[in-house]
């Protein structure tokens, strides 16, 4: 691995950080003592001013990034809510993000407990709200640009290829990759990233976001939320996620392995400027196989 | 395939059930068009009584077992609670489980919402309620079965080997695979099998379960809702996961491959009653890569 791979990178992956993993000892198939690598997971409960969403299940890292972005994904902040600031308590393992007045959010969950006692299960029934009217950019993509970001993202140095049991996703712009993060937690690779171009104020209009999970519905709602037009995967579909992104104008490819890819929506921003036969498969030591349940 | 391979099972996947794939076509690397098959998603919402508990994403197949597992597993359910029936509606796409009366975790859930406004957060943090002196019996598990189940539930016809992008959990007994159940959602094809245990009042105490997903924390705390002592997968772990498993006495065996496997709790009941040089690789096919996101 030489320098320049992680060089990319706004954010990479960290994977000697030491609250990240840890060494637990066991047994292997013949009996003899083992010691490995196993990824944390920590619960992180996320408030929104004074009410209590949800507890994360997450590794640790960027929980403030994970709280603004989780909020972000679910169309609990608008896009003209004020942050006032963003609170995180290692001690309590709590984030309170905090906004300048109550939050559209806030007042419809008054409303809902009014009339219907407590509104438990409908919290996260309003993700597809705020996609209506939505228009992702007419942006090209090249496929160099995809097979590039599948060899370079691969062979990063990262938590899955240290302990494995993890997710990845990654931002990128073109051929480059920008922000890398991983998570235990199903969706919080990707709000992480979501908070993160929150705080940066970076816009999704020419990004591809790059995932090691499936696309389903979730994954693709939340993609559009950023409004990020192109959404690619080593692992496959969906029929739900295929819908919604054909309805939002999302182009999503899967399936991505070596040359070979599958497109099922979105399929004219695609540029096929390289001949597939000419590109490299995947060596063996950098496949995935069954990582990222 | 012979039809003997799938006569093990009370439940066996059905990948060619038309409500559970779909064709979806699109293009290729090389711009051709391609149709491939992909998994259902739909929502499902599941109340208990009067109360709207949560909405799960799921293929859709036995919504009833999904309903009462989830419940079960949640704690919100407990042993003394007479289910009186367990309605599901195709049209409304929800499923209520009704008790005789209100369950303790109503009578929890009221009290929450008076004293704090709504409890919209809390409702799944009190997963690890009932582990309490919590005790799994100290039954063996020969490695031998271990490996013939591994065997077998890799070439079993599913969904995971027609469509992909799907995760898998089975009910085992010794060698034997009873209930195989795959879902799209993270959690729900352990979840169907609990409910399917509920429902047909089937004890854990000899089982196994088996599952393609890693072992977490929430995947640890089901399986020890469920009484089953021993949890084997291809997957790999995380470190709280591993702190719940040792905690409440429950055997964890992960990065099953081949003849490979790692045991980091619960070691004692392991009985290596074969020669792991004798056992045979996974052969290409069916290798699982990047399966369960």
């Amino acid at each position: 691995m030489s320098r320049d791979d992680t060089d990319h990178y706004l954010i990479a992956p960290d994977p000697k950080a030491g609250r990240l993993t840890r060494s637990v000892t066991g047994f292997d198939e013949t009996g003899a003592e083992q010691t490995i690598s196993v990824v944390e997971e920590r619960p992180l409960t996320i408030f929104l001013n004074g009410q209590e969403i949800v507890t994360a299940m997450t590794i640790g890292d960027y929980p403030e990034y994970l709280a603004l972005g989780f909020l972000k994904n679910q169309g609990m902040l608008s896009d003209d809510e004020t942050i006032k600031g963003v609170d995180y308590d290692d001690d309590l393992e709590t984030v309170v993000v905090r906004t300048d007045g109550e939050t559209v959010y806030e007042e419809k969950l008054k409303k809902k407990t009014r009339t219907s006692g407590c509104a438990v299960g409908t919290v996260f029934g309003d993700m597809m709200e705020g996609l209506d009217g939505l228009t992702l950019p007419q942006t090209s993509v090249r496929t160099s640009w995809l097979y590039a970001l599948a060899a370079t993202i691969n062979k990063t140095p990262s938590l899955y290829l240290e302990a494995g049991a993890i997710h990845g996703t990654v931002l990128c712009h073109q051929d480059r990759p920008l922000v890398y993060m991983e998570d235990v937690g199903r969706h919080n690779a990707v709000d992480k990233i979501a908070g993160w171009m929150l705080s940066e104020g970076v816009s999704g209009d020419d990004k591809i976001l790059y995932t090691t999970g499936r696309l389903t519905s979730e994954m693709v709602i939340k993609c559009a939320h950023m409004g990020i037009p192109v959404l690619a995967s080593r692992s496959g579909f969906t029929a739900w996620g295929v819908d919604i992104a054909r309805e939002v104008g999302l182009t999503v490819i899967g399936r991505m392995r070596g040359q070979r890819f599958t497109c099922l929506a979105g399929e004219e921003r695609l540029v096929r400027d390289v001949d597939p036969a000419h590109v490299a498969s995947e060596d063996r030591k950098h496949r995935r196989k069954g990582a990222d349940a």
